[in-house]
């Protein structure tokens, strides 16, 4: 077997972004039902929600600990471990918000708690993911571009609002059949 | 011209790392010398000075606000700004700390006070550089290596602990003529 070099987005992909914006809306917003997540149909929540909640939607995601607290997607974790385990170098990479004070250290503290402090040196924080290598990037954005023409293979990994893309989806169940390991 | 991908380390490249350091350290310890700047022979601190001190290095460089208060090495900002005129797409990147808490988003807040919001975008955070794209990496780190072969140069950014390293070498005064712009 060759070795990979796979890079796995965060949010979406390992964290549960959209539960836990739920969560917390449901807290902070009691009055006003948020969207289920089976009904996302486009990749910001911004662009899901109406116009006169953005402010409401970003009060959310900006919110201290909203990023630490994310729950793994159910899998995600074992089958890091286990690619790791296989011999192939896995890194994270995540697009951190603009709005950076809490975001880009709770990232940090995310990998931390759910992979262990060993695994701080592989996690990448870069806005422009092209700018980073890999033989694929697993990420639920639908399209991932950027300034170069990047060297991995986009996988996208299944989530409600990419169903519009063609091609093949990973899960936590199909892995190690769509990434071939 | 054929625009050029260039990477910029941010400690000892752009910031002045040792300055503020010694800095720091006078502040916080003013019955111990520091070893002068211009004296220093080994990339890490922890290499130049006394094993009995190293609580003491690293104290400064774990506190609040350290890499927030860096200054600008004199020359830097003013040729990044003149890279991007040229039409080059310069990028960032910095290994963080593995005691990440104050060091990550203080990365942000230097790159926010010295470059603008608008270059937030261009921060790369990796602890290995093979994985990040480029023509060229500027770093003072003698040799910078990962787990991948990298598709960058290094030019080395002169610093007195990288002086034994051959080749050429980049400061703020002779970087067209040694990135050939």
């Amino acid at each position: 077997m060759d070795p990979m070099f796979i890079v796995f987005d965060i949010d979406g992909v390992l964290a549960d972004f959209d539960g836990g914006f739920i969560r917390a809306w449901r807290q902070r917003f009691p009055g006003h039902p948020p969207i289920p997540p089976a009904e996302r149909r486009n990749f910001s929540l911004l662009d899901d929600y109406p116009a006169d909640q953005m402010t409401m939607v970003q009060e959310i995601y900006h919110a201290k600990g909203f990023f630490r607290d994310l729950e793994e997607i159910p899998g995600a974790i074992a089958a890091v471990h286990e690619l790791l385990a296989m011999g192939h170098d896995v890194r994270l990479c995540s697009a951190p918000l603009t709005r950076y004070v809490h975001c880009v250290p709770e990232k940090y503290e995310w990998v931390e708690q759910h992979l262990g402090a060993d695994f701080i040196p592989r996690l990448i924080l870069a806005r422009d993911k092209t700018w980073v290598h890999g033989d694929v990037l697993v990420d639920d954005k639908p399209e991932v571009v950027g300034s170069r023409t990047p060297t991995w293979k986009h996988v996208l990994f299944d989530q409600p609002y990419n169903r519009h893309v063609e091609g093949p989806r990973m899960n936590w169940s199909n892995w190690k059949e769509v990434l071939g390991v």
